[in-house]
């Protein structure tokens, strides 16, 4: 019997509140240039305290494997308790998250830059330069004037930031991956998208609307300079993903600021609440939808971006800003709340990391692992132990009692 | 997708350079006639404490899995990151590699042992009244005088202690595994070798070739009293394993004393180097090869053998005969190192055993547990928790960033 078949065979709805937290890139690492403690040890958090005073079980969490730096979409399909080896969003689906692009199943989506070619085609700078982002805005605005369709197909154009941006089709029958246009180092032409599969007819039709795309587009940039190409990566369908609450039971809402992670939480179904730009006015409208939903997903960046900066500073700081809104999230308390992060991004690494990530469950049934606080070096010693990420939201449904016994 | 397989394809060379310290079977048992503590918590180990010091991450280790207790194959296999479920080797083949031969792909090795047969061929001793070791020396020698192919198949008979002797096939078109010809008990006739797949033609030839094999080799040994005969058991090819560097990405180095660690690293493409005899002149010997080589695995053995001997004193000895050797490791300091054993050895038990082995993983970016010292108690509050050793390997690649993020 498959695990996730004995979950959903033993899941049952009880009405339970449940908030995930995600202070993302949280977990750090203590070393003696910071006098060895982590952003999370250092900072003060009279709130988080009190909370962990009352009752918590703590633990760390492996986000992938043993090893392995997740992205950010890796490190939300397992938060969100989707195995992030059985399912695997492509490059193009996480950057059309992340520029907010609402993308519906079946969609192909692709990353894309600006190159630049000489007379002969071949490719001379594959970032064009590194053009203005108001550049890109343009040639974006231009080539979605003129290509609207490609047969049936519907495209949309979606400048990003600089040289990139992102292509989706949108249409019956696709489906990827594709090979790469790219052809990865300057002084060849753009390569051919290929079907990875022969025998997909779905992906041969893809081929035939990327060749088409370029037929069309490539006059149109013909009297540009640096941008008179383009070069695709990451060429994938959004995959079908069952939605979070066809899988637990759970009608969720997603509370967070960055489109990478409100486009994350749409991917599995869960209804974007749009409006609040702090921490503070997160905790203050998941207050205010308490009653409408079952799951909350709350996302804060602001650890990650501190972590990749290597500010330990800021990084506390922000952890800071997290506990002082805490109480407002505790005055209208769920029944089960975690705490943790997507990943650890330590100061001393200025990236995500594999380091397992602390994680607090509270709830009735939690227990207490008599630790004073949150923080890395406790969490190593908590009841949770340490275990992957993907049965995190186990653990919150079976605090939330939404499993029957499994046998008599 | 497979975890191997997305390993693979994460992995970047680095050139950073890695070392594996092995103190066979060091784990141990804290017992109350033992004054309540392990031999590694009992030595003196400044050198090693004042490296926890500096910032390490610990954990423990479970060989292959929970309540398994591994032998040295398996044990070491899980350490190079080989799944000991998934690559099997055969204990004619572990026999072989102890006794210092170096197997090929494709050889077929046997363990035998002499035993003796009465007038109607009747086993009367298993084990031939235990010869001396000279005896089998001698015994073997003859055989290997007048039996040095079979058809065009090269027999190759090696000398064990006592009664035992390795046997080993070397041709095109042999495979493995075939049934024992020991009866397992006396009173009965030698048993013939049959193939376990009824399909397979290289079993089939192997059959064949060690029927032949006794019709040629029990009329020389026929005027011996005791060791009038042989039986074979563990009659196995050696496996196909992808190499360490093809895995890896790792130029690897062994530096072990005894035969059968040299072996075990050779079958996953190691580079053996000879000489050194102690633990001082390993170290001395990695430190003048670590421009040579990226990852460096260095074997000591006396942990085990006096776990064996359930010698707590001596064993508590060899800890501190390593320690006073390591600074000559640090002194040549490897961007990523892991002390660990292969399995427990406990004085108590006298022998191998399941119990998971403390490690203990240092790196820039290995954090710091803020333990006192490196100890079975201390790295069951470590960072690392408790995990399977297979990915020993791959949490070392990482601390060595050899691994690419995974996702966007």
């Amino acid at each position: 019997m498959k695990l996730d078949t004995l979950y959903s065979d033993l899941t049952i709805k009880t009405g339970a509140k449940m908030a995930l937290v995600v202070l993302d890139g949280l977990g750090d690492l203590a070393t003696k240039a910071q006098g060895e403690v982590t952003p999370l040890e250092a900072a003060k958090t009279p709130n988080l305290d009190a909370l962990v005073a009352e009752g918590c079980a703590q633990g760390r969490m492996i986000p992938v494997a043993p090893g392995i730096t997740p992205g950010s979409g890796p490190g939300h399909l397992a938060l969100f308790g989707y195995d992030p080896l059985e399912f695997q969003v492509g490059r193009g689906v996480i950057e059309a998250l992340g520029l907010g692009f609402s993308l519906k199943a079946g969609d192909v989506a692709i990353r894309a830059n600006f190159c630049t070619l000489n007379a002969e085609g071949i490719v001379t700078d594959r970032r064009a330069g590194r053009i203005p982002t108001e550049t890109c805005q343009r040639l974006c605005a231009l080539l979605a004037s003129k290509i609207k369709k490609l047969g049936t197909t519907e495209v949309h154009i979606v400048p990003g930031k600089e040289h990139r941006f992102v292509i989706v089709l949108r249409g019956a029958g696709l489906e990827g991956p594709l090979t790469d246009t790219d052809p990865n180092r300057e002084g060849l032409p753009i390569s051919t998208a290929q079907p990875t599969d022969p025998k997909s007819a779905k992906q041969k039709k893809v081929a035939k609307l990327i060749a088409d795309l370029y037929k069309t587009a490539l006059p149109l940039l013909a009297k540009e300079k640096a941008a008179n190409g383009f070069l695709l990566r990451g060429i994938a369908h959004q995959p079908d993903i069952p939605t979070f609450e066809e899988r637990y039971q759970l009608k969720a809402a997603c509370l967070a600021v960055y489109p990478m992670y409100k486009g994350l939480a749409q991917l599995v179904g869960m209804t974007k609440i749009e409006g609040p730009t702090t921490i503070k006015e997160q905790f203050e409208r998941y207050a205010a939808e308490y009653g409408n939903y079952d799951f909350f997903f709350i996302h804060f960046k602001y650890t990650d971006k501190y972590g990749e900066d290597g500010n330990f500073e800021a990084k506390k700081q922000a952890i800071e800003e997290f506990d002082a809104a805490l109480p407002i999230l505790l005055g209208k308390r769920p029944d089960v709340l975690a705490i943790t992060g997507d990943h650890s991004t330590p100061c001393v690494v200025k990236g995500h990391s594999w380091h397992p990530q602390p994680v607090l469950l509270h709830s009735k049934f939690s227990g207490s692992d008599k630790l004073d606080r949150f923080t890395e070096t406790g969490a190593n010693l908590g009841s949770l132990g340490v275990f992957e990420a993907k049965y995190l939201i186990r653990l919150m449904q079976a605090n939330a009692r939404m499993f029957d016994k499994f046998g008599a």
